[in-house]
């Protein structure tokens, strides 16, 4: 099939799906759990070869761990169908109810964007997730995993769109894409597909920017900044640093750039330095950090550097608002936190830092849609259009209006045979 | 100035906008509607100088009533004003309050964009519309309008920048660029700029997305259609007929396509035609159409014309499921009716085919920001990322999370020493 007949087929689908109700759809997300856990030595049997190929052609430890796939995985992956099925049906709710005039009515309703395609990397386990998630928000979707998980994407994808289409999902909505060539014709559909998720590094997301005129839901690198304030508890200041930084380090949420208050570096600073030193966290400083503890000379190169690694640079800033503006010039609209006792600092400073995810007084490594309680989570954006942030399956939706009157016409309101009320109805939308 | 030095201040400034408050900005859009009436004579001198270089140019007479700004026009946009004034303030909305655990809080707030580019038509008044729409909402905006009317833009977007700066607001949140160079030069900036709204043809909006990074919030041809259910009030569907296609043809939610049930086509299609010669419009129909009544024959061509004229392309369909594909195939997404008594296919039809508006019973000419009640419009979005519809404040928002914390490190939560609560708070962010 070529890649506009594949995608021509999965947008019908996704009109079909759109109108599903909430409990087929629950029916399908199920019925995916349990064939999953049927048919989990299919799958772990699968994974075992994609990691016999992939340490034949000698891929690093920490990529083949990522690869692995194994009962505890579909554990993991099936717990969180089980959250999903319990959320409630996001296709449906009504946002914004007006009664224009007698009998004439608007309703702004929420419904699936149609067909989304993703682009993933290693992981397994993100098939799992995004196409659930897709599932769940009535989209149709393309699937292009890494090419080292082949096997496994392809037993995952199997399982899924055959126990989804059995619970009564229209046949075509799930796709799966092997190779480049089909991301690259993928990327031509914008006739068919209505969003790109690329989920890799920078160039990845700046690549797919470049060539494609469907929309893109993009993930930039992040590069987040704690700010320590003067008015704040030190020990505090110094654990959420130490947390954010070492927690896990390979991670997009991860503390790069540390911002000081110069009136509280010299007190500061030096219990940094011994708290990040036991965890071996090597630190790059400005000049005036240079004075107060003895660590390795940052350069410019540093502030736009996402070490994602066992290193910290650290800048010592006149005020707030030098703190402000280094973070809007470097920052990446990532992850953003300060730590201080003073409320109005915290409101100016979470006003004013232009990124999708501003803390007061805690770890950078909040920022996730699990831990946001969004069940599960597509990327995180580092965009501001559509979606900011860890994005769930809000992210997968926009709206309708729909509007239901008797013979009305514009004719009788231009005349001003009529007015309009545009009185709040405040209530759901009444056909279903 | 170059233009990345412009779009670097207009950044600078749109960060200091987002954080003002609501009161300000009323101010500044109040003192903005003084000076536009007070400076009214001077507006009308440059619009004539605009007029009159057009006339030279040998400019259309439809065009040229486009581009007049008189005291009428003076009126309207400073009524316009008004409504957005009395609007409440769109900016730090709560969406979502979750407690995460004791003393850890997440909010989801609406905030500004950023900065918008905005490239519109020939009509002055779009400019004042545009440009108080960012700024009750919170944003930056640079604006291109139509060369045509290049005096009297830029006299208008002075009294806007002066009145709003002298209100409060920082300078530089507004920029009118007069080159096509200038736009070409935006379309790279999308370290700065957030989004992009081009007002324009397809054509024009499709050269915007290939040629820029920067999220393009677009508007495509306005193929709108009517579906004439079996089951249906026969002069009901002609009235909505012929004030769809007719009330004003020139705009994009007029009607394009009309598709007929089969079982009522030889009843209604006479009196449809009656009703249409007497408005002048040229009927293209199907070859089942021509068996009924006696008008030009369709091509596959006409179902994909927005003719934007007083001619209408007819089509008799077997079913609903063939009208719904039919709409869904050929169609923009823009705005779509039934007429009918079933409810049951109502719900179905609205639900299945995949436009911004879905309407039962009434004109498609009610697709419209100013009908809809949202007090004015940037555009009416075809696409389906973000903003779908006539676009109001709402398009020009995104949000950010906001989490208050007290110490909290992720590092708790990996050990399970403490466990997530997600539990809804149901309030307004606290810090203000």
């Amino acid at each position: 099939m070529s890649m506009k007949e594949t995608a021509v087929r999965v947008k019908e689908a996704a009109i079909r799906l759109s109108g599903m109700d909430g409990e087929t759809k629950n029916k399908a997300l199920l019925k995916i759990s349990e064939e999953l856990k049927n048919r989990s030595s299919d799958i772990i049997k699968a994974n075992e070869e994609d990691i016999r190929r992939c340490e034949e052609e000698n891929m690093a430890a920490p990529l083949l761990k990522r690869l692995k796939f194994d009962e505890a995985k579909i554990e993991d992956v099936c717990d969180g169908i089980k959250s999903l099925v319990n959320l409630n049906d996001p296709v449906g709710k009504t946002l914004l109810s007006t009664e224009l005039d007698d009998g004439l009515e608007l309703y702004k309703v929420t419904c699936p964007i149609g067909v989304i395609g993703v682009i993933f990397e290693s992981r397994p386990d993100a098939l799992v997730q995004i196409s659930t998630l897709c599932l769940k928000s009535g989209n149709g979707v393309l699937l292009k995993g890494g090419s080292e998980a082949m096997e496994t994407n392809r037993i995952l994808a199997g399982i899924i769109n055959e126990a989804a289409v059995a619970a009564g999902i229209p046949a075509n909505w799930i796709k799966l894409l092997e190779s480049r060539d089909d991301v690259n014709e993928m990327l031509k559909m914008d006739e068919y597909i209505d969003l790109v998720i690329p989920r890799g590094s920078n160039e990845f997301v700046k690549y797919i920017m470049d060539n494609s005129r469907i929309p893109v839901m993009g993930h930039a690198d992040g590069i987040c900044h704690l700010y320590i304030d003067d008015n704040c508890d030190i020990d505090m200041a110094v654990k959420i640093t130490v947390d954010s930084k070492t927690q896990y380090v390979a991670v997009c949420n991860a503390l790069e750039t540390l911002l000081v208050n110069k009136d509280i570096a010299a007190e500061f600073l030096p219990k940094l330095k011994t708290a990040l030193e036991a965890k071996n966290v090597i630190m790059y400083g400005c000049s005036d950090t240079l004075k107060i503890i003895d660590i390795a000379p940052a350069t410019e190169e540093d502030w736009k550097t996402e070490y994602l690694d066992y290193k910290l640079s650290v800048k010592i800033t006149d005020n707030m608002d030098t703190a402000i503006d280094h973070i809007n010039k470097y920052g990446s609209g990532h992850t953003d936190g300060i730590v201080t006792k003073d409320k109005e600092k915290a409101v100016y400073f979470m006003n004013y830092v232009d990124s999708g995810n501003v803390f007061l007084n805690c770890s950078t490594r909040f920022s996730d849609g699990f831990r946001y309680g969004f069940g599960a989570e597509v990327g995180i954006s580092t965009g501001k259009i559509h979606s900011r942030g860890p994005v769930g399956l809000d992210g997968l939706l926009i709206y309708k209006y729909k509007v239901i009157g008797d013979g009305h016409i514009v004719d009788d309101y231009s005349n001003r045979k009529k007015t309009f009320k545009h009185r709040n109805l405040n209530r759901e939308f009444p056909l279903k």
